[in-house]
């Protein structure tokens, strides 16, 4: 169950607080304990507290942010729940499959986030493109109305279950340390990126936001170890040093 | 999809009218739009309504019942959900194969119920022996309180889950009748057996409940078919006809 700590769960601008607390115990109830709130309404709240129902801790020693890339500083792998794809080109899970593979992530030493944004939105367009997975629950077609809280039960549920088949069906292996780059090193290297494309003039005022969005998943999807980084950053060094002015 | 018509959720003595409305919503989201209540506290309910959030139809319409015996007439299979088993003789199930356990029955033209006791102490002793199955849910040792909303969308979910997984593996199949009988048979088996026994002076006083506990528990677990129960209820009426005085 040592996977279970490495998994946070972000609420992004949650509304209700009632949500809050009632995510907090869906976690618990399940092993998890890592909540991180990304500018909530109203935290802390009593409402929060009343639900929260005896998973005060979990509730009370949240990470609270005022940005999503701050939340995801020493971060490696970003799933981001969603009832639409939006046409991005951002691989999708059902939420079994991505439970199996946040799992996975976790035995190879990497720390993963799940993603829920506003109860009545879901992600934006800007929080999906952080995402190196979109996760998708089952539903009514004519009727699609998953509440919040009941999401973080039911993926904190499915992630249990992985665990508990995969510990069946494996003997302990030693805890491996990840050769992929975090969500603080992914940041600085698109402030870089981006900067230095501005420099380029490679990017403009119309084209700027799907220019970037288009770089970003594709980094995403790849995934960025660590040594590849420093090439990278090497790279755009070297474009930022010989530039003429 | 079809199957999961023929599954009911039933939610006994519930304290929180929330809770009611919340498992309203749980369940129409992943297609289901069976709701029963035996004793609720507060029904009809603003608060119910408002965690509803659209759901109002499956809330509405919810069947509501003053005894458990009456909620079971025409069901055949009854799945109660339970942190414990109390070592009574009931198979217990994960919740998973639960799910796989109920869209089999309903497959094979079965209907079917699935219990939910009162938020603080679940089903009674006396609610379990209803049971043919007992279901639990994977939980935190050392905090193991799963709302009772929670639950119910967990339930939700593995139940469209694998009428998914059917569906991509099957050819549709005619609808089946049921050879077995439903909760209305039962309780009228039941009732003729136990005053036979009475009768009998088989049971006194001091070793009625748990002997008609185990008497329970035995035929449920076998099931009982239709042209079966007109061979009991044959022979009860033989005994009945010829006891002395």
């Amino acid at each position: 169950m040592q996977q279970l700590k490495q998994i946070s769960v972000l609420l992004i601008g949650t509304t209700h607080p009632g949500n809050i607390g009632a995510a907090a115990r869906a976690l618990k109830v399940m092993g998890l304990d890592r909540l991180s709130l990304v500018n909530p309404e109203e935290y802390p709240s009593a409402e929060a507290r009343a639900r929260a129902s005896g998973a005060d801790d979990v509730l009370s020693s949240a990470n609270v942010y005022e940005t999503l890339d701050s939340a995801l500083s020493g971060v490696h792998k970003v799933f981001g729940t969603s009832a639409r794809s939006r046409g991005m080109d951002i691989p999708i899970l059902d939420m079994r499959t991505a439970a199996a593979a946040m799992i996975a992530a976790a035995d190879s030493g990497e720390q993963v986030a799940m993603l829920f944004g506003k109860e009545r939105y879901g992600l934006t367009n800007e929080e999906m493109q952080r995402c190196h997975y979109l996760v998708q629950f089952p539903a009514n077609p004519d009727y699609g109305s998953l509440n919040l809280a009941a999401a973080v039960q039911v993926a904190a549920y499915e992630l249990r279950m992985q665990c508990l088949q995969q510990n069946q069906s494996q003997t302990s292996k030693p805890q491996a340390t990840s050769s992929f780059c975090d969500g603080g090193k992914m940041t600085g290297f698109y402030q870089h990126l981006f900067s230095t494309m501005h420099d380029l003039d490679f990017l403009n005022v119309e084209n700027q936001g799907s220019m970037t969005e288009k770089f970003r998943m594709m980094f995403n999807r790849m995934g960025i170890k660590k040594h590849e980084m420093d090439m990278l950053r090497g790279f755009l060094s070297a474009v930022n040093k010989n530039l003429k002015k």
